[in-house]
C-alpha cells in the first residue's frame, strides 16, 4: 500500500512533504502518515540537541547538568505548539499552509511575511539537513571530514537532478528509514536508561565519548549562555507544522487521522529529545567543535557510548543520514510549490508558475538548489553556523500561522470560539516570545541575516507585483475592438549586404506589402560588398518601370567607423523621426544554415540587427525576418526563378 | 622622431612586428628599424642558447665543450638565411610575407602551408616569449618560481586587454628596452671575454653559476644528443624573416635601408650567440632543470658570473624580460592580420575580417590569446617543452618562403636570375634539411604536435573555403532582376496570450497586409489566459463585418503537455504543409521592457518563439515581430485608440 503513494501535490497549495495521491481513492492512516508528514520533525531531533550542546561546549561536562532543564522548556513549548496545531488541523481540513491561512485571515502583508519566512525556512532546511546528514556521515567515517563541503554540494546536486527529472518518491522510501531511525534510537535510549538505572546513575560507556576539558571560564555559567542554548535547541521543533498542511491525505474524517498523526510525531519527538538529554547527562556526552578533526556528532557519540561501534551503530547512523537527506528532499518538493502559489498571485516572476516537461517546477528547483548551495559554501557546510538563521525562519512561520488562526477565530466565531482563540493566542504568544528571544540572543551570530532576508524578500515580492500591475495597466485593452479601417502601409527598409538570393527574397517580400521600399547598403570597406549603385537600374528600376509600379530606392551609406549595426539603426531612427506618423518595417534577410558549427562561419549580423532594432528601434518599428534556408537551397532558388503568384505580367525568369 | 611611429599595419598584409606609419611621410632608417623589425630575432638569443644547453644538461660541465661547435653551425645556417632574405627584400620591396609570396609563386596549397606554419609560429612565439620572460624574472626573483604558470597567464591577459583596446605602441617603447638589452649583453660579453683572456682562460666568476654534477652516462656523448641540441638551438633564428615583411617602412630606396637593418640584426644576433657560447664554456655555465627549484636561466647565470648580482644585473635581466614580453606583443599585432588576410581569401570565418571599434581585429586577438594560454597551461609555462613545436613552425615558414622565392626567380627570370635562384635554393635546402633534422630528432618530444596542427589547419582552411564556395553558389543571384509581378499575400498567423494592447498591435499589423489572418491561442492550463472564444465576435468579427472586410479567424488549441512553443511551431508547419505554395507570415507580439532586469519577470516566450520558427519553421516562413514598448506605453495606447490612417470609415475608438 505504501508503494503507491506519490509525491505529487496538485491540490495542496504548499507545505512540507505532502503526498497527495493522484488517485483520490487512496488515503492513509496515522502509521503511514508519520513518515510522510513527520520526517522533517523527527529529523530535527538529530540537529536540535546537537545545536543546544554546541553552544555549551565551553562548559565541558558541566554542560550536561543544564541540558535536561533546557530540553524540558523546549518540550513544554512543543506541547503548546501541538495543541495549537491540533486546532489548525480541525479548522482547515483541506490543508492550512501558513501563506493561505494568513492571506485569508490577515491580508496581503501577513501572507507575504509568512511566504518569506517559509521560503527561507525551506532553503535553510536543505542546508541544515544536508550538513547534519554529512556531519553524521563524517562522524562514522572520519576520513571524509575534510570533504565536508564537497559532500554537501554533492548531495544537493543529486537532489537537484533527481527532482528536475520529476521523480515520484514512493512511501516506502520514506517509511523504512524513518521507522529504522525511530526504532534504533528508541532502542539506544532504552538500553542506555536501563544501564544507567542498573549502575546507579553512572554507566560505563562501551565506547567513551569525547571528554571535553572544562573551559577556563566555566565557573561563570551566565543566564545569557543558557538562553543562547535554548534558542539553538528550538530548531528541534522545526517541521511540526507539516501535518497541518497535509490533512487531506488521511482517511475520512481526515482531521481525526491528521490529529492522531500529529500526536504520534510529537510523542516520538518528545521521547527522542528527553532521551538524548538524559543520556548526554548520564554518559557525560558533550558536543565537539564542528569543522575540526575532533568533531563527532552527539548522536554518534551517544550510540557508540551505549552500544559500541558494532553493526548496530552503523545501522542507526545510516538511518540518521538517510532521514536527514530525505528531509532535505521534501524541501525540493515543497519550495517550488510555494514559489508557484506566490507567483500565481504575481509576487514572483511567472517562470515559477510553469511546469517543466516532467511536471516539475524546474525554475523553483534550481532557485532552491542555488541558494542552499551558496549557504553551504558560505557557512562551510557546518550545521551549527546555520542554526541561528534556521530558527528565525521557522519561528516566524509558526508565529504568523498562529496569529492568523487567532484572526480566523475572531472572524469566524462559532461554538466556543473564544476557547479556540485562546489556545492559538497562547501558541502565537509563545512562539513570538521565542522568536524574540532567538532574534536577540542570536543576532550577532547571523540571525540578522534572516531578518534582512525576510525583509528583502517581502520588498522583492511587492516590487514584482507592482511591476506586473503596471504592465497590466499599461497594456490593457479590455474592450478595445479591432480597428479595420485602412491605414497607410509602412515604410519598408531592407538592409542588404550584396545582391544574392537571400536579399532578393527579402526585397520581394517587401515590395509585396508596401510601395515605399528603401534598400540600404552600408559599405564599411571591410568586406568586398560591391556597391550596387551601377547595377540598380538594371536589376530593380527597369523591371519596375516596365510594370509601371514604384521601384525600391537604393540608399548606399559609407560608414567611416566600420559600424554596420549602429549605422543601420541610426538610419532607421532617422527615417522614423522624419515620418513620425508612419510605421517603419525593417525586413532583415537571414541565411539559415543547417548545422550549428556553420553558424560560426558567418557573423551573426542578422540576429544582432534584429536585437538592436528591438531594443533601440523605437515604437514605430516592426521587424520582419525573411529566413533563407541553405538546406533547402534548390527549392529556394526555384522560387526565385518562378515565384508563387497568380495573374501578373512582365519580365519573368532570371536573364 | 621615434615617438611618432605607430603600430598600425594597414598596407602590409602580415608579418612580424611591422609598424606602418599612418602618416606616409614618416619613414625610418636602420637604427630605428632594428627595434621595430628585429625585436623577435634578438629576443630569440635569450631562449635559443638556453634550449640548446638544456638538451645537454645530462653532460654536466662537459656540455660546454660542445656548445661552441653547435653554435657555429647555427651561425652558419643563419648566414645562409641572411643572404637568402637579402634577395627577398630586393624582390618584394612592398613586403614579402610567406603567405603572399607562396600564393603568388606556388599556388594555393603552398600558401596555405605557409599560412598554417606562420599561424602556429605566432601562437608559439607568444607562448615561448612569455614563458622565457617569466623564466628570466623568476631567475632574478626565485620566490616567484611556484607562480610560473599564473604569471605567464597574467602577461597573456595583459597583452590581450592592451591589444583589444587597440593600443598603438610608440617606437620608443621598443627602442629603449631593445638597445638596453643589446648594450648590457654586449658589455657582459666584453667584460667576460676580457677577464677570460686576462686570466688565461679560467676566469673567477663573481657569482658562481650552478655547477652540474656530471650525469652517470656522460662518457657516452652520442651524435644523436648533439643533433638534438642543434635542433633546439635553431629557435635562436626565429624572427629573422620579419625585415622582409616590413620593407616599405624604410626611407627610399627602401630595400637598401631594409638590407642594412637585416645586416645589423643578424650581426648583433651572431655576436650574442657566439658570446653566450664562449662565456658558457669559459665560466662553465650549464642549463638548470626547468620547472624545479634549482632553475636559473642561462643568461641570468652568465650575467651574475661576469658582473655579480648588483644593479647592473637587474638592469640587464629587466631588459631581457621587457624584450621578451614585447616580442610576444608583436604576435598580437601580426597574428590577427595574418588571420584577416586568410579570411579575406575565405579560408577562415569572416569574423576575422572585421575590425572592432578601436581598429583592432578583436576576434583574432582573442583566438591568439586563447590558444597560447592553452599551450602555456598544458606545457606548464616551461619554455623548454615548447621549443620542439616552435622550431618546426618557424623552419616550415622559412622553407616555404625560400622555396617560393626559387619559384619566383624561375618564373620571373630577369638579369642573372640563375644566381638569385641558386642563393634562395641554397636557403631552401638548408632550412628544409634543418626542418627534417628537427622533425626527426624532436618527433617524440612534441614536434608531431606541430605536424598535426599544420595538417589540421590546412584541412580546416580548405573546409571553410569549400563551405563558403557552396554558400556563394547556393545563394547566387548574379543577374536575377527583381520580379514585380503581383503575388498572393501571405497567410498570417498571430500567436497571442491574451487580449491586450500588445496583441492588438500585432493583429492590426497583420490585417493591414493580408486578408487571411489566423489568431492562435494556445491554452496550457498553467496560466490564467482567458479563452477568447466567447468575446471574439464582439472584439473582432462584428467590427470587420461592419466594414465588410474579412475577419481574422480565432484558433484555440488546448495543449495537454503544456508546450506552448512546440504547439505553435507544429501549428505553423501544419498550415505550411496545407498551403505548400503560400508564404506563411507569423506575427509575434512582444512586450519590450526598458530595463534588463525586468526581462527576468517575463518568460522570454516571444524571443524563444522567433528562434524556434527561424530554426524549424521551414522555407515558407516569414517571421514578423511587432514590439510594444513599455517605456512608451502612453503613445502606444494612444495609437491603439486612434491609429495612423488616412480615409476610412466605420467604428473608431475603444468602446
Amino acid at each position: 500500500m505504501l508503494s503507491t503513494w506519490r509525491m505529487s501535490l496538485v491540490h495542496l497549495l504548499f507545505g512540507r512533504r505532502l503526498a497527495t495521491e493522484e488517485d483520490e481513492g487512496e488515503r492513509v492512516g496515522p502509521i503511514a502518515g508519520v513518515p510522510i508528514l513527520g520526517l522533517d520533525a523527527l529529523a530535527s531531533a538529530s540537529y536540535g540537541p546537537e545545536a543546544l550542546l554546541t553552544v555549551l561546549i565551553g562548559l565541558g561536562t558541566l554542560a550536561t547538568q543544564y541540558v535536561p532543564w533546557i530540553t524540558l522548556l523546549i518540550v513544554g513549548l512543543l506541547g503548546i505548539l501541538y495543541v495549537s496545531y491540533r486546532q489548525t488541523i480541525a479548522a482547515y481540513p483541506s490543508g492550512g499552509g501558513a501563506y493561505s491561512v494568513a492571506k485569508e485571515n490577515m491580508g496581503t502583508n501577513a501572507s507575504l511575511l509568512a511566504a518569506a519566512a517559509l521560503a527561507i525556512d525551506y532553503v535553510l532546511n536543505v542546508a541544515v539537513a544536508v550538513s547534519a546528514g554529512i556531519g553524521a556521515l563524517v562522524s562514522a567515517v572520519p576520513t571524509l571530514l575534510s570533504y565536508t563541503v564537497e559532500l554537501c554540494l554533492g548531495v544537493v546536486a543529486l537532489l537537484t537532478i533527481v527532482n528536475l527529472r520529476g521523480v515520484r518518491a514512493s512511501g516506502a522510501a520514506f517509511a523504512i528509514p524513518t521507522y529504522v531511525f525511530v526504532a534504533s534510537l528508541f532502542a539506544v535510549i532504552a538500553i542506555g536508561v536501563a544501564r544507567t538505572v542498573a549502575s546507579g546513575g553512572a554507566p560505563v560507556p562501551v565506547d567513551p565519548p569525547h571528554l571535553a576539558t572544562p573551559h577556563a571560564t566555566t565557573s561563570l555559567v551566565s543566564l545569557w549562555l543558557l538562553v543562547h542554548a535554548f534558542s539553538s535547541g528550538c530548531t528541534a521543533m522545526t517541521g511540526v507544522e507539516a501535518v497541518s498542511n497535509g490533512v487531506p491525505i488521511f482517511h475520512p474524517p481526515a482531521w481525526v487521522g491528521a490529529r492522531r498523526t500529529l500526536t504520534l510525531i510529537v510523542g516520538i519527538l518528545v521521547v527522542l529529545l528527553l532521551g538524548v538529554a538524559f543520556l548526554s547527562r548520564a554518559y557525560g556526552i558533550t558536543a565537539t567543535p564542528p569543522g575540526t578533526a575532533q568533531y563527532e556528532s552527539v548522536l554518534s557519540q551517544m550510540v557508540a557510548a551505549v552500544v559500541g561501534r558494532g553493526p548496530f551503530y552503523y545501522v542507526a547512523i545510516g538511518s540518521v543520514v538517510a532521514v536527514l537527506c530525505l528531509s532535505a528532499n521534501t524541501s525540493f518538493a515543497d519550495f517550488p510549490r510555494l514559489c508557484r502559489i506566490i507567483a500565481v498571485d504575481r509576487f514572483l516572476p511567472e517562470m515559477f508558475v510553469h511546469r517543466g516537461r516532467r511536471l516539475a517546477y524546474s525554475f523553483g528547483i534550481l532557485a532552491l538548489a542555488t541558494t542552499s548551495a551558496v549557504l553551504l559554501v558560505v557557512f562551510e557546510g557546518i550545521t551549527d553556523h546555520l542554526i541561528p538563521l534556521f530558527a528565525i525562519g521557522a519561528f516566524l512561520a509558526f508565529t504568523t500561522s498562529q496569529a492568523a488562526m487567532v484572526a480566523h477565530w475572531w472572524r469566524v466565531r462559532g461554538p466556543s470560539w473564544w476557547r479556540h482563540l485562546a489556545v492559538n493566542a497562547l501558541g502565537a504568544v509563545a512562539t513570538a516570545t521565542t522568536l524574540i528571544v532567538i532574534a536577540i540572543s542570536k543576532l550577532e551570530d547571523g540571525a540578522w541575516i534572516s531578518v534582512v532576508l525576510v525583509a528583502g524578500s517581502i520588498l522583492l515580492f511587492k516590487r514584482v507585483r507592482a511591476h506586473y500591475d503596471f504592465v497590466a495597466h499599461a497594456t490593457a485593452a479590455r474592450d478595445v475592438t479591432l480597428d479595420f479601417r485602412k491605414s497607410e502601409p509602412p515604410i519598408v527598409v531592407v538592409p542588404m549586404l550584396r545582391w544574392d538570393a537571400v536579399t532578393v527574397k527579402a526585397l520581394r517580400f517587401a515590395i509585396g506589402f508596401s510601395p515605399e521600399v528603401m534598400a540600404v547598403q552600408v559599405l564599411t570597406g571591410d568586406r568586398d560588398a560591391d556597391d550596387l549603385t551601377s547595377r540598380w537600374r538594371h536589376l530593380v528600376v527597369e523591371p519596375a518601370d516596365r510594370l509601371g509600379v514604384p521601384a525600391p530606392r537604393l540608399v548606399v551609406i559609407h560608414s567611416r567607423y566600420r559600424e554596420l549595426l549602429r549605422t543601420l539603426v541610426r538610419f532607421v531612427r532617422h527615417v522614423s523621426s522624419r515620418h513620425p506618423d508612419r510605421e517603419i518595417a525593417v525586413v532583415v534577410p537571414q541565411l539559415v544554415e543547417p548545422r550549428w558549427y556553420q553558424w560560426l562561419l558567418h557573423t551573426p549580423i542578422a540576429s544582432l540587427l534584429k536585437t538592436a532594432l528591438l531594443l533601440r528601434g523605437g515604437p514605430q518599428i516592426v521587424v520582419i525576418n525573411t529566413p533563407w534556408y541553405l538546406d533547402a537551397w534548390i527549392p529556394e532558388q526555384r522560387r526565385l526563378a518562378a515565384p508563387p503568384m497568380r495573374g501578373g505580367l512582365g519580365d519573368a525568369a532570371p536573364t
